[in-house]
């Protein structure tokens, strides 16, 4: 497995890679701290393509000033044996000056899908991961790019930028993975408290609730969110919602009237660390 | 040579060739109407490349409402003419929904030296300046994409923009061509009227007034401008200054005391249409 710093090495492997008869390229990008659902993505990646690189970077553009990117987990040589387990071809690993040399000053906004439930709460996040993802994309110059349904506005907004700007990879989303007791895998869960730990399957449980109610008849979606807000209110009293927010699964527009398929999305912010999740939800079982 | 109207279709053109054996591709994106300053570019391309792409694309995002975008200059069949005198492989010439689908809505940002001169006059002309080069680099794939020094601010933006996003293609600049009297060629002077036309040389000797002056050792920038202003004032009455603007050639920052290379850029007003110039001075004759 390549470990490159550089852009000039990962994009050296890549094209090493072409020429000795690579076919497609999958591409993992993640800032570390990786964990199940980073490495479904990996071994997706692996079944559908020829060469597989990851990257690792924790990038500075997309947090704001005061969240987490100082403390933001890093675990980079447990992750580096884990893509070798994975069987990972290449890893990009570059320091933010490799990312964002002097002088740089060019941002890639995307409106729309970016503008509610985080865009909301994190304003410029959406900004720093599409500019991220923009310049991955032109480094690494991948057929297919795996993104995982638990950030799925990001995925939905990643999909929007790479038709809008005619970015080549298909993107592909991969189930969310999950803890035993529903919690979705994330490099963040690694800052709970025990207490917070114990009440964050509420978070699942009220995505599940509201899926219920969808499925008894209940459409108006004020009522249903108001429903999952009451659910975390009660079982996880430690947490205190961002937003619970059904909407369209491709616009991500809010949705009044629940008639077809539709997310379910929510954030809530414990006193250590701010989660979220989301549920892809029909008002019919079999689905639309 | 092929003309394309689809993204497939160019992409596939750019393909062939590249399976054929082309080992470069070369790119010139235009808005047509195409004048002997867009054939150099084509023909500095031709010399330097395998397979040459020209764009010819109105593009609407670069346009402010009240600008001219109805009324540009559009002459496909001379244009494509042209184009296959020149030895062009492939003509991209897509339709407006081709580019900008249902929904689009993504925007590549500059700031830095988008900021100023043009980006001050016109608002928002450089984010749809950015966006589309974004768009077409991404389509054509070019190793090589080439600019005319006449837009020296687009070029400096568009290789701001190439280095922050990855981009692949290098950026070659091109020398502005001009008329016997001086004027720079550009598709927009098809509109002066015969007396706008008689001043327009105007702007080329307002520059060479200013660099002369820097060569005697004149070195206050504000200075040069000011004499800039009134020799256009003098000899081209119809005209309205915009702007006369010294700055550094790579960050296009203003430069109080000349001191080494600066760009001279002007843009003015005459009733029937708006023009710009610029020149590269140096306060010593043999440059830097």
């Amino acid at each position: 497995m390549k470990v490159a710093k550089t852009v000039r090495e990962v994009r050296s492997a890549v094209a090493d890679a072409r020429r000795a008869g690579a076919r497609s390229v999958g591409f993992v990008p993640t800032m570390g701290a990786l964990h199940p659902g980073h490495y479904s993505l990996i071994d997706a990646a692996r079944r559908g393509c020829d060469f597989v690189v990851v990257s690792i970077f924790v990038n500075p553009t997309q947090f704001a000033p005061d969240e987490d990117y100082r403390r933001y987990p890093r675990t980079i040589e447990a992750d580096l044996a884990g893509c070798e387990a994975h069987g990972v071809d290449a890893v990009f690993a570059p320091a933010a000056e490799e990312m964002y040399g002097a002088g740089s000053c060019t941002t890639v906004h995307v409106s729309g899908p970016a503008e509610g439930m985080e865009g909301g709460c994190r304003p410029g996040h959406f900004d720093g991961v599409c500019t991220v993802v923009a310049k991955l994309f032109n480094i690494v110059a991948p057929d297919v790019a795996y993104f995982g349904a638990k950030d799925y506005q990001q995925a939905a907004v990643v999909r929007r930028m790479a038709a809008d700007l005619d970015l080549p990879p298909r993107i592909e989303v991969c189930p969310t993975v999950r803890e035993p007791d529903g919690l979705a895998m994330s490099s963040r869960n690694a800052h709970l408290t025990l207490e917070e730990r114990r009440q964050a399957p509420a978070l699942l449980a009220a995505l599940r609730l509201g899926e219920r109610l969808l499925r008894e008849g209940r459409a108006d979606a004020c009522d249903l969110a108001d429903a999952m807000r009451r659910h975390i209110a009660e079982n996880a009293p430690l947490a205190s919602v961002d937003y619970v927010e059904i909407v369209d699964p491709v616009t991500l527009a809010s949705v009044q009237t629940i008639r077809g398929a539709v997310v379910a999305a929510l954030a809530v912010r414990f006193p250590s660390v701010r989660l979220i999740d989301n549920m892809r939800m029909d008002p019919s079982p079999a689905g639309r």
